[in-house]
């Protein structure tokens, strides 16, 4: 009953410092993370823009995982790169540049085999073609969709008419203050769910993430670890376990979206422990299971 | 089966002003809050010190909740008094004003009858107070000690000596990085329990409250609460819920620990519901149970 699953977002080449070290231009973007994640459940076809400098050898890793690279367009130019270094106990990063390059004019093309995928992940890109991405889509799919401040502050009419269409929010509790006006996680998700959502998820970074839906709320934590190498990528691999684990399931009710929530904190557990994409990319469900049942375990009293 | 619980601690008047409100002079301190928390499961026993001035009322408060206070000294001078406005999101609060009064002299003297309590909570107060109760105390009790920053920063030979004999500590995130010198908490969390400690626990605020021992890690959230007016005592009902909880157990092992924090968030949650203790006088224990059973919910997959 596994179904396939599409997500539109970044692909990027990333500079990262942190106390661990520092890598340059390696594979980063919020769509790499999201698949490398979801591949581990489902088929996924990913749809982003690269530029013709963009490593073969990426692309290849990607077939090599399982992700359909059809939706993986190349366009004159440089592909977007990304530059940041991390505070020394990682609760903050600075931007030191953004290079948007292919990525300032990305106007997602949905091919047509990926437009009736059931289960489907509006990557954080600009809500107007998050709009876009909705009208190319076969009705009956499950769409999530991510955001960021940026979009709340300038585009917000757009957002909301994204929200409007969609299933489940992902957004973290910053975010959900900003958009809302309220200050408490409850109430913001009170008021978001009121905007037709049928779910909304919280992210908290270190902390976890809630669920908000009909239902009563849930929690997912994040696992307390004794070695961060580097956070870039945790919440995209969060959403990309989720997401996939859904398809997998063929069901998307909240105990399914829990159950995903907890595949999601095993996964972004461990990309945080190396550079980008590297414990990811070796990751296997044996110990992705593992880091399941520890995570469950975290929080059981009995 | 239940013990006895003594709790060494503060109890103060204070003036509060969040944006719910203002309350000058009310009941507070952190003896205060764990009292009025762990009454609901064991006989308590407080050791502390107030002023002339302190109103009798709040005596009579005590003594009708089952609170024992022929220990509560009553001193001449003024009563400790501390004055703080919470930032409009609750995340910071800024003292106006501390006037240590009575308290700054506080020797705690531990009633003969009180020296065989086998769950004692050593509250925050100057480390070498806490060795000084720690050599009155009956062999053979499970003491726990809360600690702040201050005392790290300033009388660290103290409170090493307090940590090398107890048996858990109470720390916030923040101070357990400032006493190991670590970033995270997993790791934070095993340098203190090479200090001799059979278990630690490390509060998050509103994020919940992670227990190190030497089984795996347990995490016991916070409830997401859409109606916060004043978070004062929070953390102290939590550990007044955990100890109160392991007295009527007369069990200390790690599984009845990860319960007591369960409860001791059930009581936090309510606690930060109302201004004070109004909401912890009124409790009852059905109301307590059903904000355990959400909190086991809040986290539960199946």
């Amino acid at each position: 009953m596994t179904s396939s699953f599409l997500v539109v977002g970044s692909v990027a080449l990333d500079t990262i410092e942190t106390r661990a070290g520092k890598q340059d231009e390696i594979l980063g973007g919020s769509a790499t993370y999201v698949s490398l994640a979801a591949r581990h459940f489902c088929p996924v076809n990913i749809v982003a823009v690269v530029g013709d400098d963009f490593p073969e050898a990426h692309v290849d890793l990607f077939a090599s995982r399982g992700v359909d690279v059809t939706g993986l367009k190349r366009a004159q130019g440089r592909t977007f790169r990304w530059s940041g270094v991390y505070a020394e106990d990682f609760s903050t990063r600075q931007t030191l540049s953004t290079e948007l390059g292919v990525f300032e004019t990305f106007d997602p093309e949905i091919p047509q085999a990926y437009r009736s995928s059931p289960i489907v992940l509006l990557g954080n890109i600009h809500p107007s073609l998050q709009l876009n991405v909705l009208d190319a889509l076969a009705p009956g799919a499950f769409v999530a969709a991510d955001t960021m401040n940026l979009w709340i502050d300038t585009t917000l009419d757009a957002l909301t008419a994204v929200i409007a269409r969609i299933h489940l929010l992902l957004i973290n509790d910053e975010e959900s203050f900003l958009l809302t006006g309220e200050r408490q996680i409850a109430k913001a998700a009170d008021a978001l769910l009121e905007k037709g959502l049928e779910a909304v998820i919280i992210k908290r970074g270190e902390h976890g993430a809630y669920l908000f839906a009909k239902s009563r709320p849930f929690f997912a934590p994040a696992m307390p670890l004794p070695t961060v190498i580097d956070p870039t990528g945790a919440g995209d691999t969060f959403a990309g376990g989720l997401m996939g684990y859904l398809a997998h399931q063929g069901d998307t009710s909240p105990g399914a979206i829990k159950k995903g929530m907890v595949y999601g904190a095993a996964f972004a557990s461990a990309t945080v422990e190396g550079f980008g994409t590297r414990t990811l990319e070796g990751l296997d469900m044996k110990e992705l299971e593992a880091r399941y049942a520890r995570l469950k375990d975290l929080v059981s009293v009995d």
